[in-house]
């Protein structure tokens, strides 16, 4: 058996497991994508089928999490508000990260360590928002409704989600994620002074 | 009178300019500042005295926008909302961008045909948030609350630019913010199916 077309098992989460060791022990900067490849036993070739840079690794299965909420609004049993259905979708998701939150904490750690990141960090929130977007109008909610209850989602589930990822002590995610959905309720309840 | 220490008037908005009609006829990445500073008939010194890089050029003044906002909310009248108190903000704000609609135009349609550029948004749509968000704890709101709040308040002025912006036949700023707030509201207030 040679090494060209050698089948490599949990190849993306070995490469995703050294890259985030390296990224802490030695900073995003200096770490290289052959650097990556080497602590997972595998080589560059293998790391390019899977990420397309040393950005990607860390936000890999983002196009999974989007198809999955795309699917929990598409299949959200009637009478459902737009809030509703994105609260689903969140909820759908949160398992993904529930399982893995040691993981998560250092991983977010290294996001707020570098502004590039957090430029990619900021951009796959928009791509969640425009997914939410499109999967509410499907359901028939306009273009203004359906993408202001995305946008809503979004930062709800950014709330809740650093709170989790900071806080040691915080409850559940789904639980923050309810708490985050019902203060912003509550905000948009209170009658204008 | 020698150049060194020429006081120059409207420098930063004929630079601004300038820059504006360059990114539009030549494109953003093929324009230089000197070639910026040269239209403005200005020195490259000139240019680098009010702005740090050729994208910064475009989001000048945004300082002075978040003290508006940071002085609306703290003036608000009580009793006030969070959201009263975010939407008084992003109406003082709006004058502003009334006074030059064409221009605004004109700046989104560059900065949408770059990426760079958007990313740049973006950090300034954060910082918005972040300014308000700070104004809000100041008047006694708490965190979480005062943070959703100011995240509501970027969304509904994201939508309501992007119309305003886009669609020539869309009416004033601040009747967008107003129906965006007030379709926040109505998403918030649908009780669950």
């Amino acid at each position: 058996m040679d090494g060209m077309s050698r089948w490599e098992p949990n190849a993306s989460e070995r490469l995703l497991g050294a890259a985030l060791s390296l990224y802490r022990e030695n900073g995003y900067d200096q770490t290289t994508v052959a650097e990556i490849a080497e602590r997972a036993g595998l080589t560059e070739r293998t790391f390019f089928r899977y990420f397309g840079d040393k950005r990607e690794v860390l936000f890999a299965g983002q196009g999974r999490l989007l198809e999955l909420y795309a699917a929990t609004i598409a299949a959200a049993p009637e009478p459902a508000t737009p809030l509703d259905m994105v609260a689903a979708a969140l909820q759908a998701g949160t398992p993904v990260f529930e399982e893995r939150r040691e993981f998560g904490r250092q991983r977010q750690a290294v996001i707020d360590s570098h502004p590039e990141l957090q430029e990619r960090e900021q951009l796959k929130r928009a791509s969640m928002a425009a997914a939410m977007t499109e999967a509410l109008q499907r359901r028939g909610v306009t273009e203004l409704a359906a993408s202001l209850a995305a946008e809503v989602a979004a930062i709800a589930f950014k709330t809740a989600f650093s709170r989790w990822v900071r806080d040691p002590g915080a409850p559940r995610l789904s639980q923050l994620i309810e708490e985050a959905l019902a203060e912003l309720r509550l905000l948009a309840a209170q009658p204008a002074g």
